[in-house]
C-alpha cells in the first residue's frame, strides 16, 4: 500500500563531472526522492514520460518497490530531458539544457489511493503543477513537503512562494533561499519561510550540510565528508525523499524527530554522490544508511 | 609577556557589502587575528606598516592587549591596502586592489623575546615571509600555525606548500584546498595537507563553518546562524588567531581539545562578522564568547 506520494520529474539527464559522463541516464526529482524514499516506506509517483523512455528503468524502480501506477506514458511523446555539468567545485551544477517535453502539458491524474495518503512530496517540478497535485488530493495530508529549484524561482516566483505558503516543509537550497528572498542571509530567508505557514525551514548547502529552522529552535547537519563524490546530482531529491519516508514511517513530526531525519536523509544523500544516476541509490539498504547516521553522531561531538 | 607571536598584514582596507561601505578601515590578517588572541592569551606582532598609519589604530590594538614592540614603522612608506566588495552571497569577497606597499621589501626583525615563544601564527601573508619568520625563531615553537589564501597559491603555489610542510596546522578555506591540491574533494584535499607532516588538518568553509581531520578523526563544526552578517572580513583571521591563543591558554593539543578550540574560533569568528572591520571584535569579551560557544553545543544533538 502506498503511503508516500511523490510528484516531480522522471527525466533522462546528460551528465557530465570531472569524474565522466553519462548520457541518457535514468533522473529527474521523483525518481531520486522515490527510490530514496522507498528505503524507510512504501512510495507511489505521480508524473509522466514518453514513449522513449527505457523500459529497463520502470523494471528498476520498481525492483525498489517504487508503485508506478501513477506514471503515465505519453504515446509518442518525449521524455523530461535536462543536461548539466559540474566543474572542480561539484557544489553547483550548470545547466545545459532543460526540455520539459512531456511535462508542458501534464494534467497529472492521481489514482484513488494515492489521493487518500498521509504523505505528499511535492518533488522540484512548475509549482503550478505541485499546486495542482495537492488541490486534487481527497483531503489535505497529514504533511506536505516541497522542494523547487533556482529555475521555477526565476520563472514563477509567486508561485513558488504559493507553494511555501501551503505546505509544512519547504526545503531549498541555500542559493536558492537567498534568492527567492533577495536576502544574503539564509536566517532571513528561513524567517522568511517560517511566516509563510511553514512549520519548518530546512535550508540544504549540498557538501556544507543542511540546516533546520523552527521559531525557536535551530539545528544543524554538516555535510558526510565524501572522499570520492562522483556525480552530486539528485542528492537534494534523495534527501527530501528520504526525509518524508522517514517521517512517515516514524508519524512523528516533533523537532527531535524532524533532526533524526534530517540526519538519515542526508545519509541517502551523501551515498547517492557516490554514484552517476541512481547507481550508489539502487545499492544501498537501511544496514548502510544507518551505519553512516551513527557516523554523523560522532562527527559533531565536542 | 607575549606567549603568541602573530605575523601577518596590516592593512588599510576599503570594504564593500550590501550593508555598507568603509574607507581605510583597519584590516589585516595580522590586526584580526592578534586582536582575536588577546581574548584568550597574549599576542605580539611583527609586520610592517608605514607612516600613514593612523596613531588611534594603534592605540586601539594596544588597548586589546595587543604587543606591538614587533610592528615596523616605515617612515615615509605606505601601508598595505586591500580593496574588496561582496554581493549578496557574502562567503566570497572579489578582490578589487591589493597594494603591497611596505610589505614589498618587508624584513622581519624579531623581537629578542618573541624568538623564544612557543606558539606562533603565521597569518595570510607571501609564504616567502612566512618561512622567513619561522627560520629566525631561536627554536622551533611547539606550535605552529598557518593560514594562506588564494593570492599565494596562484603566485607562490610551491612556497605555500613548503609552508604546509612545516607547520604543525595548516589553516586554508575550501575554494583554497581545492586550489591548492587541484582537487574538488576537500576530503582529499585535506589528505594532502596531512600528508605534509601537518598534524591536523582545517578547511575552513565561511558560512558554513570549518571541519577538522587528522588522520583517523574527524569533526565537523557548524557556522553560527547569524541573522546580521555586516562584514565576514577578516573572519578567519580571526578564527585562526582564536584557535592558537586557545591552545595557548590550554597547552593541550589533543584531539578533543583542538576540536574545543576550533568551537571557540568559530564563535569569535562569527563575532567579527557582525561588524564592519575589527570593531566586534573590539567588543566583545570572553563571556560573550562562551555563551555563543554554549549555544554551539545545542546546534549540532540530535
Amino acid at each position: 500500500m502506498v503511503d508516500v506520494v511523490v510528484i516531480g520529474s522522471l527525466a533522462l539527464d546528460d551528465v557530465s563531472t570531472p569524474f565522466g559522463t553519462v548520457k541518457g541516464a535514468l533522473g529527474g526529482s521523483a525518481t531520486y526522492a522515490s527510490i530514496a524514499c522507498s528505503l524507510f516506506s512504501s512510495p507511489g509517483v505521480v508524473g509522466v514520460v514518453g514513449s522513449d523512455f527505457p523500459q529497463k528503468y520502470i523494471d528498476q524502480m520498481k525492483s525498489k518497490g517504487v508503485d508506478l501506477r501513477g506514471l503515465e506514458i505519453e504515446k509518442g511523446g518525449k521524455t523530461f530531458r535536462w543536461s548539466g555539468e559540474y566543474g572542480l567545485d561539484l557544489n553547483s551544477a550548470k545547466t545545459l539544457k532543460t526540455e520539459l517535453n512531456v511535462f508542458e502539458k501534464f494534467d497529472p491524474k492521481i489514482p484513488s489511493d494515492y489521493a487518500g495518503v498521509d504523505f505528499l512530496f511535492l518533488g522540484n517540478i512548475d509549482p503550478s503543477l505541485q499546486l495542482d497535485v495537492l488541490s486534487k488530493m481527497k483531503k489535505r495530508p497529514k504533511l506536505v513537503v516541497a522542494d523547487t529549484m533556482n529555475l521555477w524561482i526565476e520563472k514563477k516566483r509567486e508561485e513558488v512562494l504559493e507553494v511555501v505558503e501551503q505546505v509544512d516543509v519547504a526545503l531549498m537550497n541555500d542559493a536558492e533561499a537567498r534568492e527567492l528572498f533577495r536576502t544574503s542571509s539564509i536566517v532571513k530567508a528561513a524567517r522568511e519561510i517560517l511566516k509563510r505557514d511553514s512549520e519548518v525551514a530546512i535550508i540544504k548547502k549540498g557538501e556544507h550540510g543542511c540546516v533546520l529552522f523552527t521559531d525557536s529552535s535551530y539545528f544543524a547537519c554538516p555535510g558526510y565528508p565524501l572522499e570520492n563524490v562522483k556525480d552530486p546530482t539528485g542528492a537534494g531529491d534523495s534527501f527530501g525523499g528520504s526525509l518524508i519516508g522517514y517521517l512517515a514511517k516514524t508519524q512523528d513530526f516533533s523537532f527531535g524527530n524532524m533532526k533524526k531525519g534530517i540526519v538519515y536523509a542526508s545519509s541517502v544523500a551523501s551515498f547517492n554522490a557516490e554514484g552517476f544516476s541512481v547507481q550508489r541509490l539502487c545499492e544501498i539498504n537501511m544496514r548502510d544508511v544507518t551505519k553512516r547516521y551513527g557516523e554523523f553522531s560522532e562527527f559533531v561531538k565536542f
